[in-house]
């Protein structure tokens, strides 16, 4: 039998315990599909006691000290499941420099100083192979690197936080209140205890980061993404978009209109036409679309989070690296390349978008006409404009820069005609 | 710069088009991505003549000896865009043996003799692959094989065939009959002159078969495929999906219950809960499901066919493979593996299946006891009974057995109470 290809794991909490328990019973399955076999050869915990779902495998070396996988002489793959900044940055590094390859679920990393790494990583000769950061168990980064690799992409987007997506799924299905909602999540075990990264956008916006760093090949970080989060969405927000056949989703985008223009980034509750891709995206359910300029719109939904599916992504990169380095190659793939500083961003207020506002008004008979006098002060188009018989106005805007409708915006809350600060969502009718 | 990895297209015809297309305007960016570029050398063409929508790009031979492709000296990787088995599998044969790595969008090719080809190419140390002979544009090969290779595949489903698709999502928007909507897809160029191969779903299932060799690792090909189109869908069909919250599409599925189950594949017109994942899958878009035992459900959507989309896909395949040239490596990858001959296969009437039935009754008043006593005569449960003040039954069976279902049609069919031929349509209510 061929000599195995070892692999080690830094960090056994949920995942760990998920990648051990899938490489356990698919092991056979994985060996086979293999032209040599992988063996697990060490774990590293500074927890050695908790005990975990799983058991630590037969033969597998279970030790607190860390460097023992970075740097072993036994091992080719080093997977990182540390999590965090510190100390998985020094971690990875240090794997990288041993010419380990290495694996990693580990988004806030990539998403603060992914470019170093994987240059760091070419410099070395290895891989820094990141399925699992982004989307869970879509292998939505092979996707991109491989399978649509000969395309010149214009827009990357995402519904790329389950919490999220079931708060708002859950808001538009019952008329829940967020709050409630958010409790519903949390009972559920699809919130955490402190829930401020999922629902303010943070866990979308590293990821978002990732995906148009290697869409674009630029060194696009979490601090270069505009972040909104759900926390503000109200459930009349969802009984309005229900009515007029839209989607509230938190999405995130990354686009640009050619290769020379520079590139929009932002996560926002974004209106959807129901029954588009993303708008017909519900539950705990990921999603990540491309538009490529050869293949058009392909998208891809699963799991983007848990133990099973996140060691489905992480177990198909460790099999990759595996296939590789039995080739004999380089496994140095150049359709990762992110070059370091190299970026060409649009400023949010530039972005171009579309907004559906709803203001309540006064009875003031002169009502419309200064809020027409509002947005043609600040040179935004209305596009259509309504009035219900409970005085609640509803427009929509034409596509103007974000700066010139937050000034609309501020506009109107000033008028004595408004009776409450309006409501405002952007709105993605492309479909 | 490195020498360029050079590259022949056997058959120029609107997908060989479509390749030189993408070739030419993504060029540059194709190359930026990889460590050595691509050169596209010759092309083969029987018919040197008719203008086609891109010319032969400057510095490239065109010529109507296909040898001087499959078996150049100066040739790495031979696109064949022939199509059909004549003489398609010769010239792939012809290529193999020569050492040359093959990319191929010829799915009745691989459905007839896949296990042979790629056999042919472990052989010869060479690739064959083939991710644009399924689903277009989406790559779900690639999916398959490497994004969630550390699965053990339990269920492939999916909407191959954009005919049929847009056929069946006109049918059910516009109330239109089978005949109307099938023209409007001619007229629209959706549909073939002769659309045989697409409205009875042979397409698909020279697709499903290529999705259940890869997933299963076994020799399934076309003619174990169980085989219904969609031309005999009528429009009451679509309308009582659609009054039920359902959808009807042709779904391809290769499932089993687990690795020592056998394999069931067929594809036939089916009922799917609307907003499901397969179910909302509208127009000439494809879908591909796969469902695994670490990830769950991921599915894949896109345009399945089309010159842009496919040579996307060719031309990701053509990158990987130069990638792995430019490493050293043997791009021999064995996560491809069907064994000729192998395969454990499930025979169409021994698949559970739920049937949804609608049945004219005449004013008979024993007719309904006459039905329930039809399906208890061949063991078959009824879970769902109702009847419409236009004496029309409707009923949903338990899963049972194809043949027992089918049985019991015959016994409707006999039975004077039943004043014409029931409708049956198969159900999965699966997410």
């Amino acid at each position: 039998m061929a000599a195995p290809i070892r692999f080690g794991i830094v960090g056994f909490g949920n995942i760990g315990s998920g990648v051990v328990d899938i490489f356990t019973r698919n092991g056979p399955l994985i060996n086979a599909r293999l032209p040599r076999p992988l063996q697990l050869v060490r774990m590293a915990d500074l927890d050695l006691t908790t005990k975990r779902p799983v058991p630590v495998p037969k033969g597998v070396e279970f030790i607190d000290d860390a460097n023992r996988v970075l740097q072993g002489d036994d091992i080719d793959i080093v997977i990182e499941l540390v999590g965090g900044l510190k100390p998985a940055r020094q971690f990875v590094e240090t794997a990288l420099r041993a010419k380990k390859h290495v694996v990693t679920a580990n988004k806030a990393l990539l998403a603060h100083c992914g470019a170093e790494l994987w240059n760091l990583a070419a410099e070395n000769g290895v891989s820094l192979l990141c399925e699992a950061a982004v989307g869970g168990g879509i292998p939505c980064i092979r996707a991109l690197q491989q399978g649509l690799a000969a395309n010149e992409f214009t827009s990357v987007r995402g519904i790329l936080n389950g919490t999220c997506n079931y708060i708002l799924t859950a808001m538009a299905q019952t008329g829940a209140a967020y709050g409630d909602a958010l409790a519903d999540a949390k009972r559920l075990g699809y919130a955490e205890p402190d829930p401020t990264f999922d629902v303010e956008g943070f866990d979308t916006a590293h990821k978002i980061a990732i995906l148009a760093s290697l869409a674009f090949g630029q060194d696009i970080r979490f601090d270069d993404v505009h972040v909104e989060g759900i926390s503000g969405v109200r459930a009349d927000d969802l009984a309005d978009a229900k009515e007029n056949g839209l989607a509230l989703k938190l999405v995130a985008t990354a686009q640009r209109d050619d290769a020379t223009s520079p590139v929009e980034v932002h996560v926002h509750p974004t209106l959807l036409p129901r029954g588009s891709g993303l708008g017909s995206v519900d539950g705990v359910i990921n999603a990540v679309e491309f538009v490529g300029n050869a293949v058009g719109t392909v998208m891809l939904t699963g799991p983007g989070a848990g133990p099973a599916p996140t060691a489905s992504a992480v177990l198909s990169d460790v099999m990759n690296l595996a296939q590789q380095i039995a080739d004999g190659g380089l496994s140095l793939d150049s359709r990762l390349r992110v070059p370091v500083g190299v970026k060409s961003l649009c400023t949010f207020e530039d972005v171009e978008t579309v907004h559906r506002v709803r203001a309540r008004l006064t009875g003031d008979a002169a009502a419309p006409s200064q809020v027409r006098d509002a947005f043609a002060a600040e040179k935004v188009g209305v596009r259509e404009l309504s009035e219900s018989g409970h005085r609640v106005l509803t427009l929509i805007t034409e596509r103007a820069p974000e700066k010139r409708v937050q000034a609309v915006l501020k506009r109107l809350e000033a008028l004595p005609c408004i009776a409450e600060a309006p409501a405002s969502l952007r709105l993605e009718e492309k479909p």
